[in-house]
């Protein structure tokens, strides 16, 4: 039990919050959330200008979303699943809450450093030999009730929004937590419906022929529940949640009830099984079979989010809806089933999944909400995952919630609103006048309420895989304005980047800019201490490893 | 599809029906099903006294629920699962709907004649050797949509009260239908939240230590989903449901909207692993280890009953909650578990699960409905599973449905409320003075609705088990006030019994009165023949067996 120790008085303190714009009615939410999709896996180009990756893949669902909405081109999530997951739910930063890893499907397993399907399953930790191994941390995730081993006391964002009057919908992933504890179902995160969500971090496989793994020569803990009705019907894994989601929506809509739909898709997670319906194409664009079938994962995300779209339409509620769409971290490649050349898949970043590098943590996020934002925008303040949490309270117009934790994500309201209407009004001006500019035009705050120059904090003090990643494993990160600090915790290095300049952080520039290297360490070493942090633990000495200012 | 060429035309007609007595605001609704618990198996006596066997379990709540209940004396449900689950859905009767077994987890697969786990699994069915075989049925069960083979087709009740506004709540067993269909899942069935319910006809395990059935070891297509968040916990499925039916009564009740919850337990089902809190008190009365198990099941769904009627209590909906306390079938006494010896589980009746005799149909049922009915009564019309689908419309107030079949069943809401208040008349008249004198006591049709001569029938043209039994296999049978014809389909043997002198059905009377036997064998063929029932299939001849009347 961290948080013991770790809040002291402030764990049960009120927070307020003013929602930034009132809708009436209270809008619907949908938060369509992809898993492992990468920042350049879609079509729709986040960066200073459209990279040849992100052509890859056909997603007009997304263009079609984007049109409508306001893009994040700076937004972030943790560099794996859970983190991300919890950090949504909670409003806190992954270090804050000591939940840094994904949880594993049986509870008391820390996922450190055996990785992989074992590790999933029920198999304890083991050491790969390394000078680091694992510090303690809430393996068994986040936790509604107080006094569970190992996890994250906290009042979770649905709650509040049910509180209020929605009617709240989880429908795929969840992984918020390990069985055994209360965060194991939506049901208890203060969701009204649950379709599937449990445990289970991947589905053990996308396809009904083989019942999304619930079959004696498959199955394990990662097997997809409550899907009987799609075994051998042809149907794809993302398609089937998808009319599951549709079919949740019937009741709030026919009773005029407000709605937060969290559509957390398993794809494009691993295993990569494509929907056979869109391989073919990529095969013949010449993409190798790894690479086609992720394709197939990505458009069959595409396809659902577009059929969303069109029930939306078609009831009559698309107009009160807000879309958030996001992906939980950046795209794997370190992992060989998706093709193509291993660390290159997240191109122009460095690095994918798992790592604090860009490829990592950076990904796709855009909010549509009519009448509220300017659509077409591109706004490109730092804003990372647990800000998603005061956002949609401020969104719906919940005021007044009082939770259990301290939150530490900043409400975008203001920033999505009045920020897209004044890069709107930029552009109008003739102070934007490419894509380039709009990438690198600065929102101030006395716009948007939210600062350009907030710090961002990443951190993952694990080894990801049986075997050593230098560039994922141990890292922890802080960004600030255009500067990114890499403290590389298993040799004590730290690097900085220039990410206005070279976003893929190919020349580390510590050297030149020592002063910053000391003010960045100081102010990640501060916040990692007062959010007392999980640190690695040196192997030698049975110590944690120094924070980044203490070097 | 069997329902082509049975309804013609009939199928899409539409039927209304007019609520005998209008609740405002709606009523909830609370359907407590049980699984394979005897009409003998609580300390409800339903009969003309107390038998012996109303005294082996301890069920205080069910005793406190009869208190503000009117029971009926002379309930029925079909012999095993599906039938009667998917004619309280439908409002069909069994036979109508070509549904007259259980269905088995994957589609096209009959399960008749090969019985037990396995053929829940996958495998075909065999011939085990005696002269009749299985006829062509709706093995797939039951389908909110049209042209799936070897289903009805039918409007489910619950999606009725959906459209009326109500919140439905399926928790538990569904077992409407096999994978690969979609009556296999709630979300298809009307059901606006779904806990857990499938395919599954009985659980895999009833202990949070063998994860419900979902260990390497245990796991098979039986293995209760959505439920990680109890695994190793020491938390018996029972209870398990029961805590998550209650999380889900609380959104409509904040939200001020009426419920409907069909709370469906896998309890007392085999396997027989009763919760362990309440084994050794059994034990402790000289109970034999399978029985005192099966007490600690029956006990743990009294434990149930007695939570939600608390919770609804303490959320002051108590008043306007209508519950409705059920049992699917007669208690298994052909299953070595349940210990005791085999046949004699369910004394006075004959048999048990499978059977037509009484033992295997004849179950508890009691409805509470404040202000409406007369607590306290017992009214003896014979009532079936069928007739709960009109009956919960009307008490729901929800008129003038459109239903795509033809509904069998009969309201008997002015049975409850008219009929209860006619048997107090009498109490209080001195007409009734014994609990005997209940039991024989006649509410005429002019009070109830309901003629107390009405028929009911059953048909099982199925072998139960891999082993032939002579007093469940292949019957068929119609009650008509006192008397009961059974149909012995292997035999081509009549026999008849009167109910009223001889509920335990030893007394085989056919001789003495041929004109009895002659019209209730023509009443049965005439109906068996307009809905087309599925006969068995003499092998020799390669044809049906005779109707009843045509012997």
């Amino acid at each position: 039990m961290k948080q013991l120790s770790r809040f002291g008085l402030a764990a049960g303190a009120a927070l307020t919050a003013i929602a930034c714009s009132k809708s009436t009615p209270q809008p619907n939410i949908v938060f369509f959330l992809v898993d492992d999709m990468g920042w350049t896996d879609t079509q729709v180009a986040y960066g200073e200008g459209v990279y040849p990756h992100n052509l890859r893949h056909d997603t007009p669902n997304m263009q079609r979303l984007a049109e409508q909405s306001v893009l994040l081109s700076n937004a972030y999530a943790c560099p794996v699943s859970t983190p991300t997951r919890v950090s949504i739910l909670s409003g806190m930063n992954a270090a804050h809450m000591g939940i840094t890893n994904w949880t594993a499907t049986m509870r008391d397993n820390p996922s450190d450093a055996t990785g992989g399907a074992k590790a999933m399953m029920s198999s304890k930790s083991e050491d790969t030999g390394n000078s680091l191994t694992r510090p303690d941390w809430n393996w068994n995730g986040m936790s509604p009730q107080p006094g569970i081993a190992n996890t994250q006391y906290a009042t979770p964002m649905p709650q509040l929004l049910k509180d209020a009057g929605y009617f709240t919908i989880h429908v795929g992933k969840a992984h918020w937590a390990s069985a055994g504890t209360p965060g194991a179902s939506p049901y208890n995160m203060g969701f009204v419906v649950n379709v599937s969500g449990n445990v289970a971090g991947m589905p053990t496989s996308y396809f009904s022929e083989d019942h999304f793994g619930n079959t004696p020569e498959k199955w394990n803990y990662l097997s997809v529940q409550n899907m009987t009705e799609y075994y051998d019907t042809g149907t794809h894994l993302t398609e089937a949640l998808t009319r599951e989601a549709i079919k949740t929506l019937d009741y709030p809509i026919a009773q005029n009830k407000p709605f937060y739909l969290y559509m957390a898709h398993h794809a494009t997670h691993t295993p990569i099984q494509g929907d056979p319906r869109y391989t073919q194409k990529y095969l013949d664009r010449g993409m190798d079979e790894g690479q086609a079938k992720y394709a197939a994962l990505v458009e069959g995300v595409d396809k659902s989010l577009g059929d969303i779209m069109d029930y939306l339409e078609k009831r009559g509620v698309a107009d009160n809806t807000i879309i958030i769409f996001m992906t939980d971290n950046g795209g794997n490649s370190e992992n060989k089933q998706k093709g193509g050349e291993l660390h290159t898949q997240n191109l122009p970043l460095r690095e994918g999944k798992g790592s604090c590098y860009e490829g990592g943590i950076r990904v796709p996020l855009m909010f549509k909400w009519k009448g509220h934002i300017t659509p077409g925008t591109k706004v490109n303040t730092p804003v990372t995952c647990e800000d998603l949490f005061p956002t949609i309270l401020s969104m719906a117009g919940v005021t007044n919630w009082k939770v259990e934790q301290p939150v530490d994500g900043k409400d975008l309201c203001k920033l999505l609103t009045d920020g897209s209407k004044y890069v709107a009004d930029a552009k109008a001006k003739g102070e934007i006048s490419s894509e380039a500019d709009a990438y690198h035009f600065e929102v101030p705050e006395s716009v948007s309420n939210v600062d350009p120059n907030r710090t961002i904090i990443f951190h993952y003090p694990h080894q990801w895989k049986p075997y050593s990643l230098d560039d994922i494993d141990f890292l922890s990160i802080i960004r600030k304005g255009d500067w990114k600090l890499v403290y590389r915790m298993i040799d004590s290095k730290l690097e900085l980047y220039n990410l206005k300049e070279d976003i893929g952080e190919k020349n580390d520039v510590s050297g030149l800019h020592p002063e910053i290297v000391k003010a960045l360490a100081e102010e990640l070493g501060l916040k990692l201490k007062n959010w007392n942090a999980s640190m690695p633990i040196q192997r030698s000495t049975g110590k944690p490893v120094a924070l980044p200012n203490e070097l």
